[in-house]
């Protein structure tokens, strides 16, 4: 059965109706979950008024700079508007707002959810723990099916209007430049209350952590949301476009000389198919009879896996898809679910390196800080292997197929490693729900058996995050290869459109490939201190504040009945520090790229982007998996191992969370759309760069 | 004048000799200083006894390696002795064993007028800081002229006697070899010591560094001279002959091709004429009236930086080299320059970056962490840039002169780069010196005026090491990419005898150089956690065995007169440790190497070398800038600075400067020798990998 455009475009809206109608089915599941509790009620309002403040400030700022960004496409590319087609020059910049806005919607739309979703969680959780992990689960899903769902339909809706590969990177740099602002501003916003809150609280003052006296408590929840709600929403729908877009630019090239439509048929069925096992696995969620979270949430993880698995092989015989390519997609799911394990040994308490981390603590925290330093540079080696050798062997097995097939092979990996992703945000936004709503039943007084319920699910969340977030890094790994590939591709398009001659090779002895390979190396380190940084400074001002008000409100310390503490301040806080610092970081990066394709053209660019791409995952897996075993050092002290709470190795692990947290939340994640960013402006400035520059 | 083989000889000898005179001269004048302290005198034969002792068995270790690796070369290299010609392997092992042992003599050199100089300056001190300095100083200079003239003068009869890239590549590999484990062995020692006495001194008793009760103290003391002169003299060793090594490789394959003699002579000339210009900066050195240490030392660096130019520029018209080589060589040192002040910039203590984290420790040793983290982060830029442009500078200058000079004009920015050695050696080891003289004016109890001098003294080699570590940082970059253009000459050699194909590029596009990439980009990390860790190990037993020695040894605590710690248990823990440890870090890196090789055939190890040149530039920046920022921070606040000494604030910064330790000394600084023994391994290698491999 041969399967053509129309057969791709009924099958791509059907399955993303399909995951709206999922999305929508738990939506309302969880919204009409019991809520008797006034004071989470009043609470959770509070988080959600934040949240949403915060959001429509930074989307406010995030218009204006997306207006620039539209504006400049539209005068300058893919070509000065004079020199070249201005009908182009209006489909891009159309694509581009596509993009902002449906990123923008993805966020919107987690944040609405999950804010619900922690009431109805904490308060399920006085039932139990399994009906209160249904509700955290299916108030993720919601998240995963929508994002997914949107972002199946986007691509698919610019493809078959435009037939366009400059649109599809258009809109593909419009999810992505959304994205890397959102990730960085929520990443600072969330950890500058979340250090400030402990630090005060539970370092100075010894108070529990979500004590409600705490000033900065309610900021640490809104942060939950507006970091890794929808931060997190809005990364994972720019890496899921990305890879389909780098994918379906390798395709159509591959289409105009000859290659037929098969293989763009090939990126819809398979995205549709990933989509749909991801929604069969989300459906199938439940806790098992022993009522192990992290066993359900990985469970559904590889049952979902094994589906498209599946599915794709089927297709592929029924639609007569070429097998090489469904092996190059088959192992780069494989290698996800590696590198995924891989992570968890690092981040595991059960394993050697968080154990070793805590006992290490017992010298004083410059142990901390040293163990686990060590081994996140040990961590990079599993991931960067398994990245290596899928790009390896994805390459080799489609090469054989013919001119260009090796690195569509790659491209191909690249979604296979991220076709699960609806499931993976499942299970990534299961992670803020639950701690939020450990957070209302802590503030909620809904007493210990229920805290110890959520401190399971909360626990739970942390560990399936060290895998997901394996997933989602090596996935950034392939696809930006892969967008390599598609830089090249557009790069020759244009050669040919100028009569130059075609770029085969990026050689490393070329100067100017070294040279943009330094510098994009030093980038992502660059932009991770600049994130730090911020966070940093922010902190600083918050802890002041908290301060202030444990010294100026009186009573407050000392808990008495009625006072409450300004919350608002610190979200203020927050809220101003974050807006004030998600600009500079990504734009740097941004900017910096324009500037070294200016100077070295196409081959520094090429340079630039591997250097960008090697140093960018060393960073990302680095801070993602140190990050995530101090945090797990310090829960595994505080369930009583090596001295337990409040001993002096609980404080040395309390500094290296502390130092964890801006590592795994703020600039570890924000990397990969820092690298895809790039990607994404080197591609759709090919021409330009091909056209003006100083060197070379 | 044309300059002719023999004429070379003659320079290279009379100027190698000229720097053992002044060396031996330096020596006799720093034994003829006065001493009279019997204290100073047997805690100083305490510390001489505990470095000749440590180095005595890491060597004895290393001459095994280098025993089996000297058999392995016979069988193997450069190719299996059964397929090629044996004299070839015979000659490679014999050069190998040779920079082996002129490396360890480097060491052995250092150690002993170092462990002098420590005690003559101590009692200098009493006279004044000027008489001190200038024992310290030319204490230093012995060392740095003897080991620059007997790099300059092995490397000339290596080449003189065989006249083959390969024996000169076997003789730096060698030189690197030694130097990878030396420095990593004394780099675990040293910190070691460092760490434990002052975590349990200074943090958990409160006693001053350097008290003699500390059992710790004297492994200190030693831990400054193994790892900081006989490791930092056998690293500076194998830089040098590695950026000549790299650079005669490829004049050795354009004078085959019939650029004659002239580039040769050029590198001899040029080398020669950095040791002279060292040579006279070296004696011309004193402290100016107003008696500012770093501006003297500063001072000379800058004065044989402008004489090295004058002179080569004579030479170039003298002779008639080429002068877009000469160019080159001017850019390299100059970029040298610019990197040594960017390095100032971050660890300067007077500029923001150290008080930033110095008023960051005041929130908490997580703000010190996290701020130094960034700093260090942020300081790859400007020395990743700087080696950049001058590498594309370097290549375009010398391009126009003909095929193949490009690249050698890239080697030659290197030795440009290197080509003061012989200062930096003499300024670096000032440093441990007069720390050394520091802590043996305390155990002697010299008094409050003698210390202020000596901690004076030490503070100037902290600034002055930033400046001298970006110079060495930056030079090992560009000889690394030299190196990589000397791998490349080399399979070429062994392609044409194979009657292969010539390689001329490295495409990133080509799956096996983008797998060695990944997997080249990861080695320096796990190598840095490697040694981290083993420091780590070590620091916990030799914790361990201060606190058993400050239970059981009664009155030690008190101070009671006449009852002394056993030092020598603690020096045996540092030496046991530091030996089980420095062989594997340093292995695994060569084994890796050997395994992309076989595995991915020259391809893989072109990506595998720039991939590990990237990474390796970037840590080794971020490790020693961070490290060395988090000891000035630490070093201003105790100034009486941010709350001074004792404060909170201060218990901070000496968590920063605890993890910057290993950063600054181990991991940092051991980072380019890995690099650099990768390249040699490679290139030495060569045939072996394009006869077998698995891919490709």
């Amino acid at each position: 059965m041969i399967i053509d455009e129309t057969g791709i475009l009924v099958l791509a809206i059907v399955v993303s109706l399909l995951s709206f109608g999922v999305a929508m089915y738990f939506y309302h599941w969880v919204r009409l979950q019991q809520s008797h509790n006034k004071r989470i009620s009043e609470i959770g309002k509070y988080i959600q008024k934040g949240s949403n403040a915060f959001l429509k400030r930074e989307y406010t700022v995030l218009a204006r700079f997306a207006g620039v960004v539209t504006l400049l496409i539209l005068l300058f590319l893919p070509q000065p508007i004079w020199m070249g087609d201005p009908k182009k020059n209006i489909i891009m910049a159309l694509a581009y707002i596509f993009g902002t806005v449906l990123s923008a919607l993805a966020g919107k739309i987690g944040i609405m959810v999950a804010t619900i979703a922690n009431m109805k969680a904490a308060e399920a959780a006085t039932k139990g723990i399994k009906p209160s992990f249904l509700v955290g689960f299916r108030g993720g899903a919601v998240m995963g099916m929508s994002v997914v769902g949107t972002s199946l339909l986007g691509v698919t809706l610019v493809y078959v209007l435009t037939h366009d590969a400059s649109a599809v990177l258009g809109f593909s740099f419009g999810a992505s430049s959304l994205a890397l602002f959102a990730k960085a501003g929520g990443g600072i916003f969330t950890k500058t209350a979340d250090i400030s809150a402990d630090l005060v609280g539970k370092v100075e003052l010894g108070i529990p952590e979500d004590d409600p006296r705490n000033p900065a408590v309610i900021a640490d929840n809104v942060g939950d949301n507006v970091g890794d709600v929808a931060g997190m929403g809005a990364d994972l729908f720019d890496s899921n476009v990305a890879s389909m877009a780098a994918a379906l630019v390798m395709a159509m090239a591959l289409d105009k000389s000859g290659g037929g439509f098969l293989n763009i048929a090939m990126i819809f069925c398979y995205a549709s198919l990933g989509l749909l096992s991801s929604a069969i696995g989300v459906i199938s969620a439940r806790m098992g009879k022993k009522g192990d979270p992290t066993k359900a949430l990985n469970g559904s993880t590889y049952i979902t896996t094994v589906i498209f698995a599946i599915l794709t092989a089927a297709a592929t015989w029924l639609f007569q898809f070429r097998w090489r390519i469904w092996g190059a997609t088959a192992v780069g799911l494989l290698v996800g679910v590696v590198i995924g394990i891989a992570s968890d040994y690092f981040t595991n308490d059960s394993k050697k390196p968080v154990r070793y981390v805590a006992k290490a603590s017992k010298s004083g925290p410059a142990f901390t800080i040293l163990s686990g330093v060590s081994y996140g540079f040990l961590s990079i080696l599993p991931s960067m292997a398994g990245i290596a050798i899928s790009a390896l062997l994805a390459y080799n097995i489609c090469a054989p197929i013919g001119e260009g097939y090796a690195m569509f092979g790659i491209a191909m990996a690249a979604m296979g490693m991220l076709s699960i992703v609806g499931m993976i945000i499942s299970n990534d936004a299961y992670g803020p729900i639950v701690d939020n709503a450990r957070g209302l039943a802590e503030m909620g007084d809904l007493g210990d058996e229920v805290l110890k319920i959520t401190d399971e699910l909360d626990s739970a969340g942390n560990t399936v995050k060290a895998i997901t977030k394996g997933f989602a890094i090596g996935a950034a790994g392939l696809t930006i290869i892969a967008l390599l590939g598609a830089f090249m591709s557009e790069v020759n398009a244009a050669a040919v459109e100028k009569g130059l001659e075609k770029i085969t090779s990026f050689d490393i002895m070329n100067p100017l490939v070294f040279f943009g390979l330094l510098i994009g190396a030093a980038i992502p380190a660059i932009f991770s201190a600049m994130l730090m940084l911020g966070v940093d400074r922010n902190a600083q001002r918050m802890v002041d504040e908290i301060h202030r008000q444990f010294r100026e409100i009186l009573g407050l310390k000392e808990g008495k009945q009625g006072v409450v503490p300004e919350y608002e301040k610190c979200i203020d806080i927050a809220t101003i520090g974050a807006l004030k610092e998600l600009i500079p970081a990504g734009l740097m990066s941004i900017v910096v790229t324009i500037l070294v394709g200016f100077i070295g053209g196409v081959q520094a660019i090429g340079g630039f982007l591997t250097g960008n791409i090697v140093s960018g995952l060393l960073l990302a897996l680095f801070m993602s998996n140190s990050g995530g075993l101090w945090d797990n050092a310090k829960k595994y002290i505080e369930a009583g191992n090596e001295g337990g709470k409040g001993s002096d190795t609980h404080k040395s692990a309390v500094v290296g969370d502390t130092v964890g947290d801006p590592f795994k939340d703020t600039a570890g994640p924000s990397i990969n759309t820092q690298v895809t960013v790039v990607s994404l402006v080197s591609s759709i400035m090919a021409t330009m760069f091909l056209t003006f520059h100083l060197f070379g």
